[in-house]
């Protein structure tokens, strides 16, 4: 439980007159109450009234995990059999006014608000406190960033396992079967996504799938992969060599990373995310493969893999120290080469340092 | 591509005089176009307008796997520099009236469905299509079921695997580990949800998270998994025991296998989903473990493990042929014992098949 958080919530419902604030997304749910799960489709909600004690709203099966977890306020629960938006209501009302209610309108379907929207009918909805929640999470503790350099560490052993697992005909499935069993068994409960090892020309798509295609000489290995530790996430990609590269392979190699360090040494406090971007991609230009870089230079991390902020050209928002966020160029040419480097990194007072250490020299596997 | 569907999707359209469908879950997304992806905060949507050919809208970086899926029509991407709504509304006033636009409003947040309405200030939003669609996909063809026989084959695969992985001191997640190896060695990319093993107490909780517990005598070991196999999933829970049982936990287990054979015979075309779970309900009750019950008795099963309808008592849909679902009791009494027994079927003829074939006697393993 982060009473911390809670408290500046609280701060926050005050300044703007909201009298309870729903809570919706899973993550975040965990975040403030500490208890983490996936609900599915069942209801799973965090209600904090600004006059009384917070409380989580669960599916029966799930009251009993809820309450031993660190979360030290009351838990509800509904059966699948009841009509949860009526236990709701009540509990609402029990609990607060109603005048302002403040949602995570990021994180709350349109269906269940017009349900909550009959029952509360003179209720003003209009205040959103995502933008609350992003700036809560933006700058992270020191609590917070240890555990992040902790899920870091674990991000360059899923790598080491993964590049010495590389070897002729093997695929990127059964290379992804090696990583996650072997961390399963160092004690790493979930993967923070999908792990991706994409091989030559499928490593030419970004957000390719991995299947089963065999790992040939000459292949560039690219691994996009991070976990979940202590409730907090990594993500970090490495693009490898199978056998000696070829020159243009190399060069593409080395514009990518060029891009990616001149970032990292960009990013401190001061400069916008936008800026760092732009660093990125001019590099990248200026070689003539701007065209080739499609997507974003990187995104926040923390309890969730993609988070608040967004590192994208026009960005304004300035960096300070404690955001912590990946770094992230690529050059895909379709049916050619794909190359990406990743690093999360926090910012420090006069710079930035990186969670993941694993070296960017172009390794290459013989 | 599901054009069969598709065409449905119009027909509907159609009649209830609606210009464009806009599709925003990813699994539906995957159901009508055959292109599965997971947009994290990004945009990924599908939108049907009924005079004209049905477009994908993705991320940049995802046009060309899109591209290369089964779906025929155009997809229209959209940089992270880039606000996705304006392309959207300048493709949406290109390819279709706007006069009445149906949403899957169980699927948009709140969010985006504000960004729309300002776009379209003057469109009739207020129809969901989330009906239509568990319509559309409540009555599962040939094909669909072929493709649930094999994703249970691979969940009994999955299951021996796991029966086997039991000794004395094993973990919970080293258990976890092996299972996903093994399948993932097979060819199987990737479970239908986080796949769960729990032992003793721990099985106590329905949706408990599995851990370092080490299984030891005398333990009931709960296995719920399931995969995802040419884009169907499935479920299924088996408990076992590690070494003889003692005659409460046989009693418990028993209970839950009368409750579930039970269900399972009584499924068939003419009696509603609520009466299912009422025969399993009340054959608990009638051993007095009715408060330990404490879920509803199923949910459909396809292209996402959780699905319409919900088994659960008081619902009058009446069961028809082709409908699949799973039947899954169990008896969770805290800090001493949980045994939950569940298959999937689909509904024959005359009564229903399991996707799985595990066996149900009580499994002690020595």
């Amino acid at each position: 439980m982060n009473q911390e958080k809670l408290n500046e919530l609280k701060q926050w419902m005050a300044h703007n007159k909201i009298d309870l604030t729903y809570i919706s997304d899973p993550g975040h749910i965990a975040y403030f109450s500490g208890y983490k799960s996936n609900p599915h489709e069942r209801v799973l909600a965090l209600f904090v009234p600004l006059e009384n004690d917070p409380f989580l709203f669960t599916p029966a099966l799930e009251v009993e995990s809820a309450e031993s977890s660190s979360w030290k306020f009351p838990v509800y629960g509904y059966l699948d059999s009841e009509d949860p938006w009526i236990k709701i209501s009540e509990l609402i009302n029990k609990n607060s006014a109603s005048h302002a209610i403040a949602l995570e309108k990021e994180a709350l379907s349109l269906a269940r608000f017009e349900i909550l929207k009959t029952h509360f009918p003179s209720t003003d909805f209009s205040t959103s406190v995502t933008p609350l929640i992003e700036k809560l999470q933006l700058i992270k503790t020191e609590t917070e960033i240890d555990k992040l350099i902790e899920a870091g560490h674990w991000a360059d052993v899923a790598l080491e396992i993964g590049i010495k697992a590389i070897r002729e005909r093997i695929t990127e499935q059964e290379i992804i079967a090696e990583i996650e069993y072997k961390l399963k068994r160092q004690g790493v409960r979930a993967m923070s996504f999908d792990t991706l090892v994409l091989t030559g020309k499928n490593a030419a798509s970004p957000h390719g799938t991995p299947g089963n295609t065999p790992i040939i000489p000459k292949d560039l290995v690219l691994f996009d992969l991070g976990v979940v530790w202590n409730g907090y996430c990594s993500d970090v990609t490495r693009t490898v060599s199978f056998k000696e590269p070829t020159d243009f392979q190399k060069d593409i190699y080395n514009i990518v990373l060029e891009a990616q360090l001149k970032a990292l040494d960009a990013a401190k406090p001061g400069i916008t995310t936008g800026e760092l971007d732009d660093i990125a991609r001019n590099t990248i230009s200026s070689y003539g493969y701007g065209e080739f870089f499609n997507h974003r230079l990187g995104h926040g991390i923390g309890t969730t893999v993609h988070e608040y902020p967004s590192l994208v050209t026009g960005n304004d928002l300035v960096i300070e120290e404690g955001m912590c966020f990946s770094v992230e160029p690529g050059i895909y040419i379709p049916g050619k080469v794909g190359v990406r480097i990743e690093d999360c990194v926090h910012v420090t007072k006069n710079g930035c340092e990186t969670f993941t250490k694993t070296t960017k020299e172009l390794t290459i596997i013989n």
